[in-house]
């Protein structure tokens, strides 16, 4: 579990002596959205690609029923086969009881629950209304504690809703304190479901929620559908935040945008808080490694740039005619 | 042109009050690196609309030679189409005297001279030491400033070169202490040609570039190649910076990286940036349905996230079973 949150320093550009937190939630939101199944000990050899890597924190699965997500039909087994690295966080997706008990069968370090802050779109997508949801998180809670499980609980559209728009700060505030104070979550995740949070509101919501519950985990989870993914994050830092989800590759789509980007990239969130300094505790070059090895297994490219184009300083040679074309410039100097 | 840029203001994160210009290079930056021969009238009437939108700037065209980029053959004729709009700064790419000729005699109000900040990619790009492209430009500044054009330099690979790596400040500024002092440049533009800048970076070298020439307009000019094109601008305006180029759609892609992600999307970032309350001058759904004009005339789709995933606030259907759900979710309660 991390400290409170360093405040923000005079310059959030220069990330010197700044710790952050990465999170990978590419085997679980990432694998879901996918069309093939990738193979158990695939999965098992990305999480602890993902733990030698250093992330703090893998999604590793969601306890979910095979027939609605048959891409994680594998959730115990996967759970089973991966190497426990001290200090690395494991969380599983549960949604219900049932998840649960398999979730802490599987020795999952933490449950992470899951409900949405606008009624449109817990309806929508999970068929029950916020309150319904919330009684049934109270019960998966009510296991994870009586196991010593620890728990998060990611609020999705705490940035807007795509069906309803902007969520009043106070209705994402609200059930935020619900989850500290009647759950006893360890952590809030604050997701930006459909990729609606811009740097002004995330700065303004982390203040306050930093403000109200210092001593909790707060986890950002953005999404780079219209491309303030990067820009968010810094705005999170600046605000006091020092946790992030990410998902590897960038895998991971936008239900409402087909073709559009959704999770953030963990490689490339990872490359450009190094480049300013910060401290994110991830060896790049294993995460990129980790990064390669999903097309194969996806059967498609992943959207991830840094895959695409390499670090900033990974060089290009010069052109094979170089010294020829330099000879002829300089020879009309003559 | 603008004035002095206004200083950071206590919190970046919050644009209001502060106002930025924004200029648009996907006609000539991203047309060149297209296939097809765009039709001259549609480039006449994107021009138009991008004046309608409010852009501050536009690169209309290159006068180079239609041997070496057959895309932009026309574009003497472009700019004898174009309708222009009192206030809209209308400027072309030129590369020699030759070109400026034909720049001037088409009345462009602005002739961009480029050249690079690194030996090696200036060799490679214009076949010239960077001192031979230094001369060149001199001759071409001196013919824009007897015909009252205005000179802008776009010095390339300022954050960096894809073959050398970093690029010292001491060389960027000195090449722009060239430009402003012997050349007479109005205006700088410091172009991240292969997405190589990076936050922390951005912000020292345009605070030393306003200390220096606090009445030179500076443009920045960002790729997205690495993901970090909105958080480059942003952390230029926190510097003081309050000018940026932009490509239409998002056109434009990155030689050293097939497929990655080239010039940062003007769309983009009106909409980020308008988020956040700047005052961008721009007339977002506008320029939207000019970007949406593109993919019929290239034939591929744009790589712009706000033609694919709409604005934040563009809200989707509730699905259409949406009621029955609920009252199936409601009749639980009982």
């Amino acid at each position: 579990m991390s400290a409170v949150a360093p405040r923000a320093s005079a310059d959030v550009w220069n990330g010197a002596g700044r710790r952050l937190f990465m999170q990978d939630v590419g085997l679980r939101d990432g694998l879901q959205a996918e069309a093939v199944f990738v193979p158990t000990a695939d999965k098992i050899a990305l999480v602890d690609a993902l733990s030698e890597a250093g992330l703090a924190k893998i999604e590793v699965t969601a306890f979910v029923s095979p027939k609605a997500i048959p891409a994680l039909a594998d959730a115990s087994e996967v759970m089973h086969g991966i190497t426990r690295r001290p200090g690395v966080v494991y969380t599983v997706l549960v949604p219900n009881v049932r998840g649960a008990e398999r979730a802490i069968e599987a020795r999952a370090d933490e449950l992470n629950l899951v409900m949405s802050a606008s009624e449109s779109h817990n309806l929508a997508n999970l068929r029950m209304t916020r309150a319904q949801s919330f009684a049934g998180l109270a019960e998966v809670a009510a296991m994870a504690h009586r196991a010593a499980a620890a728990v998060n609980v990611s609020l999705s559209c705490a940035f807007g809703c795509p069906m309803e728009g902007d969520v009043p700060v106070q209705t994402v505030l609200g059930w935020c304190g619900h989850f500290v104070e009647q759950l006893g979550a360890r952590g809030v995740t604050l997701c930006d479901t459909t990729g609606m949070a811009y740097p002004t509101q995330v700065v303004a919501l982390v203040r306050a929620f930093r403000e109200r519950w210092p001593g909790t985990e707060l986890t950002l989870h953005f999404h780079n559908t219209r491309g303030m993914g990067l820009a968010n994050v810094i705005a999170a830092m600046d605000a006091g935040a020092d946790r992030f989800d990410a998902s590897l590759g960038g895998l991971g789509g936008c239900p409402y945008a087909p073709g559009a980007t959704g999770n953030v990239c963990t490689e490339e969130i990872v490359h450009a808080l190094q480049c300013m300094g910060c401290d994110t505790g991830v060896d790049l070059e294993r995460l990129i490694a980790a990064a390669k090895r999903l097309p194969p297994l996806i059967g498609h490219a992943v959207p991830s740039q840094i895959v695409s184009a390499g670090r900033r300083l990974d060089l290009h040679p010069r052109p094979r005619d170089f010294e020829s074309i330099r000879e002829r410039a300089l020879a009309r100097d003559v």
